[in-house]
């Protein structure tokens, strides 16, 4: 840590409970979450024992602990997520069986703070023996769910059971007290996340010092006896200052980098901000699906060599997808630059979305890129992270719409929506966003500031979008001042209140093609059109069979929003270059009719054209 | 002609004189046409005794024949852009100044109705002994320029002159008679027209044989004997129905295929037909330029090897632009398929439309896509066909719009415009197309059947386009009704008088390359949007030198329309991948400011990207 200088001036987020939605988009995603996700998952923890584990744990009740040691986790999610939909949406009942579940957490903790109900039930004695059974895990979700039920409402019962844990870890871990390399990353995270909700500096350093205590040959657990997986599999095998490639379970990996750039918010470390530059341009230019998904591999839910991106067989775990947003949503923080809000988008409204059903109540944990039919969503699994990071994941997402710059607002998000914003200076300035995004490219913004002034507006520009008309109060912007920078149109003026800025982003059907070095979709295309990306899939497409046919990489689609259909898309109908008709719909919204073949790579029919774009 | 069957039911055209332009792109460079440009030539014309020389050759005047051996061309061509203009905007002056042309004409003719009067005036003994001295190529001119002053005024004097030569073409030339193979094809497309002006077969078939006379051995004259052109030059290699690739002289190639195009609407020889479909393959898959631009070479002013493109090199004669255009016209007609049309936008907007000056009175003969800064248009040329082919070219381009195909109007391009069709059966309609095109893709048409009923109107998705919309009367077209078929939209239904159709395809702006076999283009990447090939120039871009930056394609262009600019342009403003900004204009406005450096084909940057679209 000798390194560690204050030297990152990033932006700063705006948390979600200063963002309302409202947005023809995502208002019935976030409805059917608050009113169908949340009631699943708490059904199902019900159900499975999860929530039952913490009355066992407290002596409230008698029996034997039920399913996997990661299972407080899931509990914990489904809290935070209530919490989220609690800060919009007051509900009494909702409230009161969080309360509830809360006082069996209360509960389970042991006296010393520590709280890990599989240990406490099963094997009091085996406590903090093997890294990768969880304990700090399953603390990082209590603390985000404690710290998210807090600011949702102001209640401190269960963010001081997160403290108290979390001053136990402090007791046990650090410098000159033991070790610790936590198999499943995430405490890190959450312990920034409870620093800057109790200014407490020491979750801050205690994060630190679990970041610095892997890859020196601590780790001690099952992963690491496992010959084929090693301590790569957790991000164990180098310091994370050294990290140039990423590794192992996907999931993992993202939650360590994203508490990198959350320390190094705070640190301004140059060895964190280079790992992180060269970690994020190995996992984006080599290993990330055209849908934001990542980690191809079953065997360890995660990476495995560059370019090595199949579609079938794709894993890309929806928890991987939520963490990429996770992470990339820092790195924007951090650098200032749309390429990183660009993946937050890509996750948003592909990789991350495709997870849960339109019903809100079916889930995928794996999402892969092609299926001859097999494979569908259900209700809930084993290990059921995924239900539950989509349950909290989705009620937040406001949170990545806005930033605060130094010098202003930056417009990260294009959703219905309105924020108010502090400034530097204590300006405060109100936005209020209306756009029919993803399904076209216009934005207004209404800017109101309490007085008029100086400050700039970003508008992310995304990396899909080729060409780009901005006007403020009906004047075009033209000149330097239309350019982008770092991804961003940047209108730095004197604001006065009501002022209105219009966008207009190109938003065309574009045929995507892989580099080369991607086996899988060598000599097919995929379609996108702005940050959405499309697929085929049997329903609606009768007459096709799964890869049993080329599109034209030039051919015209005609553009159809269908308010009626899949919870209302933009569908793609065109020829196939067999010239069958064929339909594509958004990736995320696959799997809610028919079951049958669903296929986002084509066959690309044979291009004589000298000229291609 | 064994082999000729009537099986071919072409589209057929909808001439020009029944298309009326109101259009904000085109009124402005049809009223410099008229204003400007046929003045200049005619003025040319004067000064440089290409219009005396018909005075000599009429025993009107005495002196000694000036200029080329086919300079009278350019006078009939000035007299058929006159004609297409007199026929929107009758105006006396021009006409009485047409009408003293004609008596010069008139005059020149021999009495047996020879009329070529570089053989009249400087060496009678030795008509017809060199093939490629442009006596039929003289007199297709005259036969095109009297059939559109017959259909513009009516006045029969000038047709007359030409039905007269014709007939001693007749005489001297046909089975039985003596074998001519022209040297410069313009003849045959020429008879293919006056047998449509006068509905004598006789023409029609002349032109028929004078095809079938070439590519056995029969061509005899300076052409012939250049070792290094040869019989290739002109198109005399191999019989017409055995061409496989486009060779020789670009403008002599387009000549020929278009009127074998012609003949074939007629004649439905498959021979012709395989033949027009392979070489037009070839010469689009691998011999044009992105502006539509063929010919690459200075040396034989055409062809050379497939894929060879060089950019500031390149040749690309104003003529053979033009001639693409007339060639593809025919295409499409003859195969009902849009993908014609777009190679009759790609010249419109491009390769042939950068021959002349916004001002209308400067012209390029050559239009390379690159230059370092010396390449500038001038008034006039020794051999002067640019200009004069320019001048009957723009005038007349409203016969492009549309299409009367067996079961309905085709709109083949958009510019604001109107038009009446009688369709098979009888049935008057009237179109009124209204629309910003190039600058956007929005069109409006209304349909104005006579009576109400059932025919199809069929609206060119152009290959450019990825993704459209349509609606009649308010109604958005869905299913199978919204999918292209050979590349159009086709509505067939039920249409009653004021129906009005929405159609809006998307216009992004694009980054095009090449096939790899090009290798000018390798690395490189040229920006369109929509029809409009952009380039960037020194003017607007004063801090970048030629060839000294490189962009990034996919980085996003503010688009502006800057209508005080180069006679109202959209601009592309965007970031060079080394931080410069620069502008980007439509390749057809280059060289109408300040002088400079220009080039189509970018450097690009390096892309790290896992996708590009």
């Amino acid at each position: 840590m000798s390194k560690v200088e204050n030297t990152v001036k990033g932006w700063q987020g705006v948390p979600f409970s200063a963002v309302r939605i409202d947005d023809a988009f995502w208002r019935p995603r976030l409805e059917a979450l608050k009113n169908v996700t949340i009631d699943v998952c708490l059904r199902k923890c019900e159900e499975t024992n999860r929530i039952a584990n913490f009355a066992l744990a407290g002596g409230l009740a008698e029996g034997k602990y039920e399913g996997m040691y990661y299972n407080d986790s899931d509990v914990y999610k489904v809290l935070e997520g209530a919490a989220y939909s609690l800060m919009t949406d007051r509900d009494p009942k909702l409230e009161a069986e969080v309360d509830r579940i809360i006082g069996l957490i209360e509960a389970a903790q042991e006296s010393d703070g520590y709280l890990s109900t599989y240990y406490t039930v099963e094997a009091p004695d085996l406590k903090w023996t093997d890294m990768e059974k969880h304990e700090m895990y399953n603390g990082g979700h209590l603390i985000e769910a404690a710290v998210a039920y807090y600011q949702a409402t102001g209640k401190r019962r269960l963010l001081d059971v997160a403290c108290r844990m979390a001053d136990h870890y402090d007791a046990l871990f650090g410098p000159g007290k033991r070790h610790w390399a936590e198999g499943h990353e995430e405490i890190e995270l959450a312990l920034v996340k409870l620093f800057r909700a109790t200014g407490e500096e020491r979750y801050w350093k205690l994060a630190l010092w679990l970041l610095e205590e892997r890859g020196h040959g601590h780790g001690v657990g099952a992963i690491w006896d496992k010959p084929d997986w090693g301590p790569a599999y957790c991000q164990d095998d180098v310091p994370v200052r050294d990290i140039h490639e990423v590794k192992g379970h996907a999931v993992r990996a993202m939650y360590l980098y994203t508490a990198m750039a959350d320390v190094v918010l705070a640190s301004g470390d140059p060895a964190y901000l280079d790992a992180l530059d060269r970690v994020w341009a190995h996992t984006v230019e080599r290993n990330m699906y055209v849908t934001g998904g990542i980690g191809p591999s079953v065997h360890n839910e995660g990476f495995t060599h560059d370019y090595d991106l199949p579609n079938e067989s794709a894993y890309c775990e929806t928890c991987a997808a939520i963490a990429m947003a996770f992470w990339n949503h820092r790195m924007n923080l951090l650098h200032g630059d749309g390429k990183y809000a660009d993946i937050v988008e890509r996750e948003l409204f592909n990789g991350a979305l495709s997870g849960i059903s339109l019903s809100g109540d079916r889930f995928f944990y794996v999402n892969p890129l092609a299926s001859k039919g097999e494979h569908h969503r259900v209700e809930w699994f084993h290990t059921s992270c995924c239900p539950t990071n989509l349950a909290r994941f989705l009620p937040s997402i406001g949170q990545y719409a806005y930033a605060k710059a130094e010098d202003g607002i930056t417009v990260n998000q294009y959703m219905g929506s309105e924020t108010t914003v502090e400034l530097n200076g204590g300006r405060k300035v109100r936005i209020v966003q209306s756009t029919a995004y993803p399904w076209n490219g216009r934005i207004t913004l209404a800017v109101t500031p309490e007085q008029a002034g100086e400050f700039a507006v970003r508008l992310r520009l995304p990396g899909w979008c080729k060409g780009y008309r901005a006007a403020v109060q009906g004047q075009a912007v033209g000149g330097v001042e239309a350019l982008a920078q770092k991804g961003y149109l940047v209108l730095k003026r004197q604001w006065a209140p009501g002022d209105t800025i219009e966008l207009e982003l190109d938003m065309p059907v574009e045929a995507v093609r892989s580099r080369h070095e991607v086996e899988a979709n060598r000599g097919r295309i995929a379609i996108q059109r702005g940050p959405v990306v499309y697929c085929a899939e049997q329903a609606g497409n009768a007459e096709l069979g799964c890869d049993a046919f080329a599109l034209d990489a030039q051919a015209a689609f005609a553009v159809q929003h269908r308010g009626e259909l899949l919870g209302g898309v933009t569908v793609l109908h065109g020829r196939t270059a067999e010239g069958a008709p064929c339909e594509l719909i958004p990736y995320y919204a696959w799997d809610n009719r028919e079951p049958g073949f669903m296929q986002v790579w084509h066959r690309e029919a044979e291009d004589r054209g000298l000229y291609r774009s």
